[in-house]
């Protein structure tokens, strides 16, 4: 089998057991059984668990990293909720890391550089693209940068935290539970919309429910792939 | 030596341990230690290390209910200040707990409902405050309760995961970091303000200077106590 065959394998396998059961809970034994190989065979890809949980983490990066910076030139509110709930549907494919981020954060200073930058650089094009909104009449927000910068900190908090917080009610993390965080997220921007929110609200549901469908046809096709 | 101080000292010793290492990287023992007492002794009051971590988070949610059911007898905005300040200073002193949330709560479902069950008193008792605000007409929120409670919900998730926000970017958890926090919480409630925000904001941070004072006063007392 190819190397870069086996090495993605690894890692689809490595996430799933690590979304189920947590990184604690799993050996580099349980990921290889997982994907059928040898430990031999899985030493030879990656000398340990903690090089499988950067090598996740700089796939999940990569993966959110993708598409972003052409975000800004796409400044329609159709397209603010499709980010929102992108970066939604990527923690809940990787949440482990969310669930588990503090401490995985704090074993691996690179990593934690990573991730800061990675969401440093995410702030800023989410910067440019509400200002990119409001250049086209859509959103009016204060003059203040620094009043704009805690707006946006404050979704995207909201954004990274909402899945775990459904976690701790015990509540399924469904379509319907990602909607109602995108709810939460247009609450905080709805002082600042110039159009009709209940026609956003609308508009904001059916991209969310597109794309939570294909989201969940993408599961499907990539489980198939692993079974083969 | 009575059971009620050696059971005090043992869980401010683990709370310490657990703040610096993170709850898997400290052994029963190493807790016995940090006291001066043996490890039967330890046992004695605590049969393992669960039973530890469970009544430190005792101790926490008990702290944080003290004094919240008064709070909508006290509608100002300085008093609202002080309850998400309050709330911040709390969470700074069991901060191991929010750093391993998610997992903590996985493992132990008994804590996850009783964590619950407090998240869902406090989010009724901040409405409740909330709608003392606008009855001094010092706060307007939209007449659907879904949005009030939104927003509340917002500022909470914010509140929650501002300390670790401020760790992923190897900011010092200070004064300032605080204050920023709050500032983030305000910009939410910004929009549903009667009274001049710049106003607010400065007699906030005069709350918020007081407090973090009183705060570090309070756990160099602490110290001392466990230095006896």
């Amino acid at each position: 089998m190819a190397t870069r065959i086996t090495q993605s394998r690894i890692l689809a396998a490595a996430l799933e057991l690590f979304n189920e059961h947590g990184t604690g809970a799993v050996s580099a034994n349980r990921i290889a059984e997982r994907c059928g190989i040898s430990k031999g065979n899985l030493q030879y890809h990656f000398r340990n668990k903690q090089e499988i949980i950067t090598a996740v983490f700089q796939q999940a990066i990569a993966e959110m990293d993708s598409g972003w910076y052409r975000d800004h030139l796409a400044p329609t509110l159709e397209h603010m909720a499709a980010m929102y709930v992108r970066q939604l549907q990527l923690i809940l494919k990787y949440r482990f890391f969310y669930r588990e981020m503090a401490d995985l954060l704090r074993q691996d200073p690179r990593l934690r550089k990573r991730f800061a930058d990675n969401r440093e650089r995410r702030m800023r094009e989410l910067e440019k693209f509400m200002l990119a909104l409001q250049g086209r009449g859509l959103m009016r927000f204060p003059s203040d940068p620094r009043r704009l910068r805690a707006i946006i900190d404050v979704t995207w908090i909201v954004n990274e935290n909402w899945l775990n917080y459904m976690d701790y009610h015990d509540r399924t993390v469904s379509v319907a539970a990602m909607l109602e965080g995108y709810g939460e997220i247009l609450e905080v921007l709805r002082p600042y919309l110039c159009a009709d929110p209940q026609q956003i609200t609308q508009e904001s549901y059916l991209t969310i429910e597109r794309l939570a469908a294909q989201a969940s046809q993408d599961a499907e096709d990539s489980t198939e792939l692993l079974a083969i």
